[in-house]
């Protein structure tokens, strides 16, 4: 069994680790940490607020194996304790931390901070599963034994998955897309109050229509010379707030670079759906995509859970009467799961397939 | 004073079309319509459902006035009881029953029956108020005293108010709109189920995206030889329903036909936004836009009420990458308001300021 | 295995039994019968609108030998064709139809057309399974070989279970119960629109009071000489509706007739909980009531699918200051789990097991 | 004009003073003042949060003056600055600074710091306004020239609004509620997340029952000699929050000391009701309560704003079964208007009256 870290352990995505880890079939979760303030306390009192309310924020509950682990400092972690670091750390805290933990391990993170890093792939199963060669560059440019895989940004997973398959065949010059997101996505520091959100929209969310538009180009960029080469498409988004507790929904514009017919996008997808159906990767969807006909779907409360969270559904697949070689389509896209920790455990189960993460 | 009659008097447009009314400078409330199992009550028994409920969804309260007239059985009139006829129809018994009115008298309708008539103009003030000249081809065409002006689908009465500023300065090549829409768009007979939209978003409306497209042309539309010549830009659009009551949010990408920074367009549509203060029109907003610098706004449960409902606040200006010439913006325009009954009512009265309506 | 009629099987609840049913160990679905307008479709067919959309309205997918089997026409069933009817009919169409049936045939509904009946056994397993006994009466009486037995109102069933173990440890005194139901309660057919309950809480239930006043007395009450005696505790219940999908939460004060502790009734209860536990029921809960110490706990969103929603959960146990012996608590019971189809499953669990319902 | 400084402007409660001061007839918003952070900023700028938002939170917008004045330092404030100290502070800070204006000046105040002083009243006019002379105590007790007087808790306020007079005419014996609370009640600072409320009812909201328990006694009690004793009546509450921005639902069952019918028990409300009327005080509701006979109302989005929130609305008025001579209804408050800010307005506008408060 490979061990699994997993720093950030109280926080939301922390949650998210333990409940996609701990039944795991190749991982097995080693250490639990968190800010000092946990450190010292097992992982059940950790959980408890000031108030004595246990604060856990997944559908499933935790095992009792894990709720009695010690919870550890992580600033005290020096990457010798594990095989492989699932980080759920905030920004600031994950650019000082996760270069200590990849000197001597693997490191498979959710937070932003080194997204943008050349030698950092930003990585998805089964959409860019080649970009995952850019850790050896990394590793030999910074001396580490070590190395850093990111996560995208929520918003992004969903649509980069349904843009793969129409940019293989088609390619893609332009992509409008608004979001209706969901309150998860916010996170509980700082997250969505119900005063703010109940019967309105909140049409802005701080950074997120920078990183949809960076990490997009960058996940279907071109492994070139050691270095990924963006994606030229021209990308243009929206980001809203919606009162939805879970599940990113997406309108997509987009217009292809040799012309395409409807019938031929959905092709594509279901096409591409299977990717990595029985390829042994324990959390991979059997469909990458899940293309429905039924005009009134895709719904977040009513598709988000389609295989565990971890396939996105797209529907109203239709011509764009405004762009040329047109197609427009609307995908809802699991922000806690495929976009998040579920996601990124994914992501580790192919460096062990490609054999850059192992047992030590 | 000229005399209105309130077609569907009980229904949810009609009681927004008692509100626009009963206190109305130019107006006098002079009869009330609905369905044959209405007539011969009062209005305000008229209004009780069959447990004892009293069925009213307005804000503003009914006068006892309003209360205690009889309501009419709609199929009994002719057009000669009042002066105009406000029609709050579904579009089945608008087609029947509109031109019956119009032989003799005015008919302003939120029906969706004779929009795509070429002789029936869908009017906006401010926006294409020229059209109105369309009734008197109308009038000689159908050999009637009267004539039936429309008003346009509630979720492109918002779109259209910001596009005229910048057409009329740069032109239009192609929009791309998805909206967010209010449960209130959806009525109440067939409205949408709590059950149906807690937690989540429904990405389709019938019929929905069909109208806005070929209602934005015709109202952007040139008024050429006595008939309308629909604008020629491009448009594409994604109607979605969200859990809100009331107030419609799009998100607008679009192209102009000349170039054009994010600054003219502000300007543009800050010019462009008194067009009808000062008019003499009691219900017109003093800005038909109202531009915000906050990032977060426009909110359809803080902004909806912006004069009263008849200003569209326009937020989030800025470049559209995606697109040449670009521009993107987020709006929300009161769906029940200038989208609805009140609309109208500033349709008549722009009618009776150009003469077409007049008391006998 | 028996045989199994599912009748209203495309309503709400219909598609309950089908998910309770569809994969049990004891029943197998040999019918499925709905109204004339559905009768000669496959279920597939008949679960859609006239807009084409899929009504399907439950978490769990229907198999596709469900989807696959033809759809009777209730109306023309004699009780002939299966061993079980598990009825989610209407009130009136119940009248009508569950007495065909039960000459025949065991019926287990969820309607209340015969609730009142006093040879009519208003059933929960755990609480009154020796009413079950009424049936023999019911048959005698009747002259019927098979027999109805009904469940009680969804508000009535999370109340009784938590009533149970303190009336018979302490007796009850009276009881003060306000309801915050959920949406799924009102059903499909005249539900609540998301326009009322958006931003609101409707604070009346039609008939929902006495029904819930009604039935937990007789459901609390003895099995006398053949007929059942009420209990004659006082109940008084206010039932609002809140802006919640799945899980009626209930707030609770009652009075014992003996002394007692918040302490002695939390014990009572969890003393209580396991009744049906490892007694071979398939779909019963391994603890009828599960007691949380965290007082922000129960949480319909949280804490509904206890036990896949068959265990109702307490919470907020404490001292009621304004009554005698007083204790006061907050309870969620899954209104479409435990409180609908897949309570009635378990009603013919031990119908079958009590030597009730065999196959024929 | 009396001289008004509002203290904790930039908070929620704060701006609801403004909103209810900025066009009184007999107060004049003379300071604004709030913590150190926004001292030396224009109200404007200290509005703004970090992000660049207006953070206002009324439906009201201030008014420019309001919008153009200083906000100094509270801590910096002596009393003798104004006339009357309008406090929206947070408990402990009101328990700091509220004693020093108290020294010079009034102090009329929304925090729970002092509510439970015995020569401090907890006021609301109408109800209790003889408790008004126990400043006179306090002045003397105290050494002030000015002193306190205290708003009860926001769920307090309507509940004993309508126990007034059912007290006053028959006696109350226990009373039993259940309140089902909007979001504003739980302020922004450590506010309900949209995450937490949405599909869900929360059951618990720390220390809400004992105050309501506590403080419905003192309000209702008799001044004695100099000491007000608390009335002796058996009180019981579960305090839930639910899923509305404004407006307080509780559902209350009670028993009268001396026999009372439903017809009675309505009349002594309707009585009672207009007990402001006329007498003078700006912002007093004609009635202190509505009675609907609406079986469907109260509701909070569509009663709560009757009288500006300044009336509380009781429907569903019926016998209770369960207690001797039993009562029960349902009551609506508004808890940002009469259960706060405006509610201590009006308080305010009694003292003047009264004597109490004059400008200097």
């Amino acid at each position: 069994m490979i061990r699994a870290a997993i720093i950030g352990a109280t926080g939301v995505v922390g949650q998210q680790f333990v409940v996609a880890l701990q039944r795991h079939p190749w991982f097995t979760i080693s250490l639990l940490a968190a800010s000092e303030r946990s450190a010292g306390k097992s992982y059940a009192e950790a959980l408890k607020d000031q108030r004595g309310a246990f604060t856990w924020y997944c559908d499933e509950t935790p095992d009792a194996a894990a709720l009695a682990m010690p919870v550890l400092d992580a600033s005290s972690l020096d990457g010798t304790e594990a095989d492989v670091y699932f980080s759920g750390l905030e920004t600031d805290a994950a650019r000082e931390l996760e270069p200590v933990f990849a000197r001597h391990a693997v490191v498979v993170s959710t937070a932003r901070a080194f997204r943008d890093e050349p030698d950092v792939p930003v990585l998805i199963p089964g959409v860019n599963s080649d970009h995952v060669k850019l850790v050896e560059r990394q590793r030999k440019q910074r001396g580490w034994d070590g190395f850093i895989v990111t996560q995208p940004n929520c918003t992004t997973t969903g649509l980069v998955i349904t843009l793969r398959p129409i940019m293989d065949r088609f390619g893609i010059d332009r992509v409008i897309m608004t979001s209706m997101q969901a309150l998860s996505g916010a996170g509980r520091a700082g997250g969505v109050l119900g005063l703010d959100i109940l019967d309105n929209v909140i049409p802005y969310i701080p950074n997120e229509e920078e990183r949809v538009e960076i990490e997009s180009k960058k996940i279907l960029g071109c492994l070139g010379e050691g270095a990924i080469v963006h994606s030229d498409f021209r990308i243009s988004s929206t980001c809203t707030r919606v009162n939805v507790t879970d599940g990113h929904t997406e309108t997509v514009s987009l217009s292809t670079r040799t012309p395409s017919t409807v019938d031929e996008i959905r092709r594509a997808m279901l096409e591409y759906a299977p990717i990595l159906a029985n390829q042994g990767l324990p959390s991979a969807p059997q469909r990458m995509i899940t293309v429905s006909d039924d005009p009134f779907r895709p719904q977040p409360r009513r598709d988000r859970n389609q295989e565990d969270g971890m396939s996105t559904v797209v529907g109203r697949l239709r011509e764009d009467a405004a762009l040329d070689n047109g197609v427009k389509y609307v995908l809802l896209s699991h922000n806690t799961k495929m976009g998040a920790a579920k996601g990124a455990v994914l992501m580790a189960e192919l460096l062990k397939q490609e054999g850059f993460l192992n047992a030590r």
